[in-house]
């Protein structure tokens, strides 16, 4: 197939990394901002970041979570109250420190020494203190159990090297947390909100993941027990896309968050967090993205199907806009997922060869173009962009008549979402290794020669404190860690990988993001 | 009518502020955070914002404008380019200067000295700098123009007395900015905005607003015209409830933002932005609120219908919650203003009569209770929380079938809309005086001796500069204001209140939050 010439500069298989930031940028996604750390979101990237809003929350609410808005600013107080928290998140935090700004008597701007804050304020890097100190005044007795809280917002984590969606300073996310009156009833709100993560991640974004339990060392800081969806991408390193957090007591000792029971006695609650973010968007890109661009699974996609007419910039472009808009409106009549079918007319001027390949590079569902050719005949020129290529080396091209292209496209996008799912399943099964069964082994199977290695599922014995340390140095001398100790995979039958002493559960192992 | 017994403490006119500060409160829509002017805003209030974000956000959309997101922080330099602008804003601006911080040895945090940031970044107060340099990237020739870009995101304005709602140092809000290839083009968008937010604050949130433009000492600085859309409280008050401005060429200079012309001359755009926020929350309850907490305009309400079954712990509550079941799917099924109708079946605990009187508080247009008797005959118990009191006293229950009460429920969401934006267009109209001809009877008219005296449309000659100041300064003894010129008022006939010279337009006084 050398004879196709893609529609970006850069092969997944010459430089992913590079291949990811091209991806980035030629699908209109976002851009540096030139503010460290922090990047625009456009449209197509934001408005990816809407339907996974849409459709997330429609879920979050269905659990019963109501939606609240807490404040950007935490203070200090709120995070020397619990210290694992402070210490692993103190690291990484904007903080305000003055609340003005006054001429520095040279034409520029410095804070205003009258103007310092007597404590300083954190900007959010995420909010169980914040809310924690709100529930502690919602909730009294039983009855006001489970409190569910979900929050739409921005928050900052300063980091040193950034990529865009993958890691950035400032990133949007959700995070629900929630009280209740035992441990049960918080882990299973805890699992709920991983199956409902696993869930949106298999089903809308189309991405496999395995849904597990991270082991200590990975655990948020303050948490019992931290779990997580990990889904592979295309250079077989593993991508954490979710977790959810069972927080056990820690944050209601912390925030006070206590309630009487049914025999009168004050308790702590038990509390949780969960959440995502638009890393997901950067999941997305490293999991259905190709040569060509990004490939947009129905469901997320802003636009589902695109209709480009081929504008000559004479007369007879009216009858051809008449046309298209005639299928435009018969397309957004039908329903695909539940939903009207999300259909755009790209009017603009250009050639429509150049805009094809633009939305190829935006890795819009399907792609109709319309010619004075396809007009007459009555038919029109549709591409799906997940099977973009022809055996000859050609856009593979189909030429429906225009009512067919109107009656086949709901089960076109249905099929298109099976596919890509499909065909990352299928390449995440072929790269995961389940046969090492020595730590020598494992290192020679990540050895240099190995590019896009995959993950390795092994069985441990679940080491913890000092123990467990000493193998996560080992396995960072090999650049790798453990991802997640996957959920209903069944008891082990043989020995740790790493102890020698007998496993008690499976667990993940691979580079990550 | 002094035999009724009103759900809060506080009346309207004994003191409109605490009054407000108790709806607020008892209809569970925000309360302080404990952060420095920080609210926290719980569900109602959230499901509030989350209606006009969805409603707002399809008005937008229509006119072709697209969201993207960009960077809570804002570098120092932006600030300096633009004088007026940093001349508005510089005062009161939260400012992070340090990006980790350390233990202080004595069990607290500092902001780490080594973690000092080389240029302070400011906390967006709004982005017009931010989004003018993205827009300097991204507008190379007239082909890219118009550039219409809209964000929904928090903001940050020190502020030194806040109050929920309505003057909040974090609050939340849309911001559009635009970019044009002409005053013309840059002036019919800033209209079309004032139009949009007109015909929101009307047709959604039932409020009566006059949209017209600011004077010169009221413009947002860095604009050439600003516009809003202002609201007559309760207590006779103005709210400016979003504003418009066209920034001419001043932006654009200094992000420099230009643009090939068809002549491929380069040439400067000419930029807008407009917004509103979660302040219209605050107008939504000055507007519609009385003695009995908030009344929520149906188009509007997080739920348009709830339903209150009166249980009593008893076998029997599972008949009963079966027929009120039914009720609620049925309804759900009807359509009104475009959408499913959104009925909640309250299944909590707790006496009816008590719930009632939450929802009451909190303003659901409609409330059914079903009791047993209710039941046994058929029958419901409606109340439509805008004419909450009958003549007798006693709230105003009407008693249809289940099948009438369903099949009128649409008809009466739409009724209670309209009957909402009447009585406060009517109180509006009310409270407007155009008949006082100099500036002793505005003094008089705004006297001590009355509270809630309302606005005053006057005839003005447009001054500017320091006879404009001496006018502002005139007004602001009498604690009153400019607030805008409507359009299409048409031309005035007599003299400026003010100068004496001929008036050159019409325009409103009043007091303001």
């Amino acid at each position: 197939m050398s004879n196709i010439r893609h529609a970006l500069t850069i092969k997944r298989e010459d430089d992913f990394a590079q291949w990811y930031q091209e991806v980035v940028s030629a699908a209109d996604m976002a851009e540096e901002s030139g503010v460290r750390g922090c990047m625009v979101i456009k449209p197509w990237g934001y408005g990816i970041w809407e339907r996974i809003q849409r459709l997330m929350d429609e879920r979050i609410k269905a659990a019963g979570v109501q939606n609240c808005y807490f404040p950007i600013f935490i203070p200090l107080a709120n995070f020397e109250r619990e210290a694992a928290h402070v210490e692993g998140f103190a690291k990484e935090m904007a903080v305000v420190t003055h609340h003005r700004l006054i001429a520095d008597g040279k034409g520029g701007l410095v804070p205003d020494p009258e103007a310092k804050l007597e404590e300083p304020l954190v900007v959010r890097p995420t909010s169980e203190t914040i809310i924690g100190d709100a529930m502690s005044r919602w909730i009294q007795s039983w009855r006001d159990l489970p409190l569910m809280t979900n929050q739409w917002a921005n928050v900052v984590r300063w980091e040193m090297r950034t990529r865009m969606f993958l890691r950035t300073s400032e990133f949007l996310w959700q995070e629900g947390h929630t009280a209740h009156d035992s441990r049960d009833g918080a882990m299973e709100e805890t699992l709920r909100a991983l199956e409902m993560y696993r869930s949106f991640a298999e089903d809308v974004l189309a991405i496999p993941v395995v849904a597990g339990e991270k082991p200590e060392n990975e655990r948020f800081p303050g948490a019992v027990a931290t779990y997580s969806i990990e889904a592979m991408m295309q250079d077989g390193k593993a991508l954490q896309a979710g977790t959810t957090h069972y927080l056990g007591t820690n944050f209601a000792e912390a925030a006070n968050i206590r309630f009487q029971d049914r025999e009168g006695t004050q308790q702590l609650c038990h509390t949780t967090s969960w959440g995502t973010s638009t890393r997901l968007i950067g999941g997305l890109i490293m999991t259905h993205g190709d040569d060509d661009g990004l490939r947009v699974p129905p469901a997320i996609a802003p636009h589902q199907v695109v209709i480009l007419p081929m504008l000559r910039d004479k007369p007879e472009d009216s009858a051809l806009l008449d046309y298209c808009e005639e299928l435009r409106a018969a397309i957004a009549h039908e329903q695909v997922l539940g939903e009207p079918i999300r259909v755009l007319l790209d009017r603009k001027p250009g050639k429509a060869a150049g805009k094809r390949w633009d939305w190829v590079r935006k890795g819009a569902p399907v792609i109709i173009e319309v010619g004075g050719r396809d007009m007459a005949g009555g038919k029109v020129s549709m591409l799906r962009r997940d099977r973009l290529w022809g055996e000859d080396g050609k856009p593979d091209f189909s030429y429906p008549s225009r009512d067919e292209a109107r009656a086949s496209i709901a089960d076109l996008l249905v099929d298109i979402q099976a596919s890509l799912y499909g065909e990352a399943k299928e390449r995440r099964e072929a790269n995961i290794v389940r046969d090492i069964s020595s730590f020598d082994e494992l290192a020679e199977f990540y050895g240099e020669n190995q590019r896009y290695p995959g993950w390795v599922e092994v069985q441990w014995s679940r080491p913890t404190g000092d123990e467990l340390s000493k193998v996560v140095e080992k396995l960072k001398s090999l650049k790798l860690t453990f991802r997640n100790v996957p959920m209903d995979r069944g008891a082990p039958n043989g020995k740790c990988l790493f102890t020698g002493d007998d496993a008690v559960e499976w667990i993940y192992v691979a580079r990550a993001y």
